[in-house]
């Protein structure tokens, strides 16, 4: 933490910064600048992170975080990238996770026949929401615990492992019994009853960044499940908000390298609500793994036309399997595989 | 809703978009441009919200939505004000509300003090954080219940009602025991889970907007709380997130007139959050009241610069009283009183 | 400015920074901390802004600045309120600026009925766009000098002294030929060639902040100006583009608090842009001027319905007197006049 | 243009709209739906594109835009890709298309160094500022005329084009003595004069999207451009402003695949621009040609730390030389070469 001082600040004002500092069992170190004097704050600084002790001391003209609020999530702190085991494979390896399936779980015909087909066309995990968050009262709010079963009964067709969305915290349990990944969805990042719940609950957790959430705050985020010992975390770019209206969201690719700098932690990528748009889809996904993106999580619907929710996003499976095999070539032209 | 084709669409494209309208069990009415036609479905839409059954279809270029996606929320429903009772006054008449006090309930002092300062200045409710959601797992978390327990003790104390955030859903019956009004922060303005349990509690909410949500958005989570019969909503506009760096958030201003016209909830402003500077809020608060708030909610603390969370956007109480004072002449200047 | 130091930095790394400012003419001053040495800069620093020439050298990890880039445009540097003459008036002063008219110049009548109805109703300046910046090159542009010469008329019968846009550096003399104040409009807020040349005319300004321009921009634009010796500028707050999509633009309203405290250029606010819509300019108006604006321009038409631009936005020449009336007591509860 | 009228309309307001819409010499075509009355207008609608003349008529609720504004720029309009010749090359076409250079034209040594060491790694045109626009009046604002003689020199002595900056239009003449191509910076993408003036020119156009605009606005930009019947122009997505700080700018990727999809004309990405921050440039880089891209523009510099302006964004060159060797593998993999 620095301290700036305003530029009349008087000698008495900037020694009850120092006490203040002290007080707080902090060191201080001055430097006098010819317009202003400015303050070192030495010591762990975390917990004072936003500096607002101090940019109401008479004379203070405001404060400026040095270190990075978040610990474990840092790549400071923990430089290997942490490795994600799913299912016999890994997530966060030279080998890419693709992870597709339906917007929502429907109907156990349609989530069978998806299952197969994405299986088939190269995907090493199955999605599917039985828990809708949606902003209408009047929407779709998914099948519940009918929907996981159906996920389970998937799995067991095809053998791939399920991401599925919990959105309440007592229901953490629940899914925990049928999911391998528990999704903690856009709108949820900064829900910290369930941000404590699912790091309690040692499950893997697919933690996507909220639509107008910073980096930063993806990484405290993931910070408040590492902080209960568990790290079997995957990070999710799925878009932001902005002043752009040709697409649902903005997909904010410098994402992807910023984040591998970052932290240890994979990162994957969610074209489809990145884009909102089928038509937009391939290209961003192809985006995502040139720019070093871990996996793919992307929407895959038997009857777009038909789906009870983001039909507009979702690939077909013969687009799919397209899109899969011209992956690969990306994959291989940076050195991955798929 | 309106779907408009493509401009080089076929009649065979037409008809199919019509088939599929009438399956939906809606009527079809077509328009035909010089450039293309133009297919309006009759019938209740709020459902079919956002068209991506179409969008899909051969030969639709989009659709666009016609009537509102919220229906109870809406000034067309319930074209009179919802007055909002409060401990025997009431939220949305010509008599502005004030709720002030601290971020975070700290001790017993802290917010005895101040429950007494600002019933003092004119405040008519009191505010005070038992459970706190912090972007980091290392700050203040809050009191808990024993928080609640100081709050309903400073009730007791000055008669002030009670307004407290609840975070958790499990907690809502806890809440409700002690507070009068359960304030849902911007971060859980989407926590559908938590927005049906206060919806179904019966119990006074106050719903701040989100700081990335637009207002319609925010509408639509009033019209959760509203689907259980719970009208007892006060909306509060506390900033949102834009590019600007001088303030913590951006003020939207024009929220306030523009839910007053959409809405017959009332709307309060934050203008402490909405600022993040104490050396704003008065200009702020002004601002907000001339533009036809109902009411203001703003941190006050006894010692600031102490201030476990938010000191920086904190009111003394002498600042506060000064400030209610200015605010009078404002009121006035409005036609309504404080 | 600040040098971070990453947090392994050599010794070796520390002194090639500190010899790197010292080959620019400044003093470098150390302080250790526990994770990392931060070096200040002592000197004049608005000329290394960016600190660019630091963050590569090797063992940096970032810089801050710690003065503000423009100097000029400070309340620092320029205590007390600029005022601003205007026609016999003075802008910053006790008595609020009121500009109206039309967005465009479009006929010798609606020019004069328009100019004698806002004057009537209390108008202290004349606005009408002669040259006017179209996002389609379809659109109507203006009337050019006919439309400066319709407008010269009108001052000659009402006395308003008049504020018209220019967008091209090569006018700027013809424009000033005929108006009182040359307008900037927000897109050309970083338009240097022709702050350039407004700053050289030495003719009164009316500076707009971009839609997506910070606070700081707005004023290092008005530093260009101010650079030329020319402080005849008011600065204009006309909304901000963020996701919101009920309104045109977001009325930034936290902008007049702020800026009368980092600047001593008077600031005035544009409702109708900053609504974009003519229900909404009543409340907007009355908001800022309860936030401290020193005036406000306002879009008035005679026949909105048939206004070649920017009708939804402006005020029929009732409702600008009705708002007039309404003005004038908030005026008078923040102790100004209008 | 579709205009909705409020559902409590009148039928004497729908007729008055109806009559107002023939005035305007279009065809009305109504729809009535069960809750309100649609409008369809029928004709040409671009002049109308706002629909401001509608939205105060008594009765109508709002109104809708069907075509788009743009009409010249469209791929409806001219379905095949443009391709703009460069020097031999052409831009659009399989080949990619790569200028690489300075962000200013600083001395002969730096600029004769750097463009053969940009040649030599496989760069197709040479870039560099001789004016440049800088947000402080207190930075290096590049060298004039005598930055064109060095760029002409550095073209005579590696044949690569050259592409710089015009910011004045009374300089357009000038610039076109020099340049091959003329780039219109973001902050200028409003700029009509100096659109009309680089229009009428009929010289090869570089058009960057403004970090503040849409998509749509910057084919209205080119619009203006194509208006004049100069087609020669590549669009340049360069980072929009957004919330986020950890970069300089969000690089819009979506913007890629959406202008194909839109346009005919060419684009290419900004990398440096749109990162801020050279660790990012080639996942950035990567990322843009995965999606479509037609090609870039890149900062290299032989001594970024000491460079005038844009330093850490820069490349060194043995960085662009490695860069070029990865994306001639990415380029192969979605059939493009390099």
């Amino acid at each position: 933490m620095i301290i700036i001082m305003q530029s009349g600040a008087t000698t008495k004002q900037i020694a009850s910064v120092v006490t203040r500092i002290k007080e707080l069992g902090y060191g201080a170190h001055l430097s006098e600048g010819q317009e202003r004097t400015i303050i070192g704050v030495v010591g762990e600084d975390r917990v004072l992170m936003e500096g607002e002790e101090f940019t109401l001391l008479d004379g203070v003209e405001r404060t400026m975080r040095v270190t990075s609020p978040y610990k474990l999530a840092s790549r400071d702190f923990h430089p290997a990238n942490t490795l994600v085991p799913l299912n016999g494979s890994v997530v966060g390896d030279i080998k890419l996770t693709l992870i597709a399936g339906p917007c929502s779980v429907e109907n156990r015909t349609q989530m069978l026949e998806t299952a197969h087909a994405v299986k088939e066309a190269g995907a090493t995990a199955l999605r599917g929401g039985a828990y809708k968050p949606r902003s209408s009262p009047y929407s779709f709010q998914g099948l519940g615990e009918e929907g996981l079963e159906l996920l389970a009964e998937a799995r067991e067709a095809t053998g791939l492992p399920i991401v599925t969305e919990v959105m309440d915290p007592a229901l953490v349990p629940l899914v925990c019994k049928y999911a391998d990944v528990l999704q903690i969805g856009a709108r949820n990042m900064q829900n910290y009853t369930l941000l404590n719940a699912v790091g309690e609950s040692q499950h893997t957790v697919l933690l996507k960044r909220g639509l107008m959430s910073t980096m930063e705050e993806l990484l405290m985020s993931a910070e408040y499940i590492l902080a209960h010992g568990n790290n079997r975390i995957m990070l999710c770019e799925r878009g932001i908000r902005t002043f752009e209206t040709y697409t649902r969201n903005t997909f904010d690719i410098n994402a992807i390298p910023v984040l591998k700098l970052k932290t240890h932690l994979p990162i994957l990528a969610d074209p489809s609500h990145a884009t909102g748009k089928r038509e937009y889809v391939a290209a961003a996904s192809k985006a995502a793994i040139a720019a070093g993106a871990d996996g793919l999580i992307i929407e895959v619907h038997c009857n777009p036309e038909k789906a009870l929710s983001d039909g507009a996003q979702s690939l077909r499976p013969e687009q799919f399997a397209k899109l899969v095999t011209d992956l690969r070539r990306i994959a291989e032209a940076v050195d991955r595989t798929l």
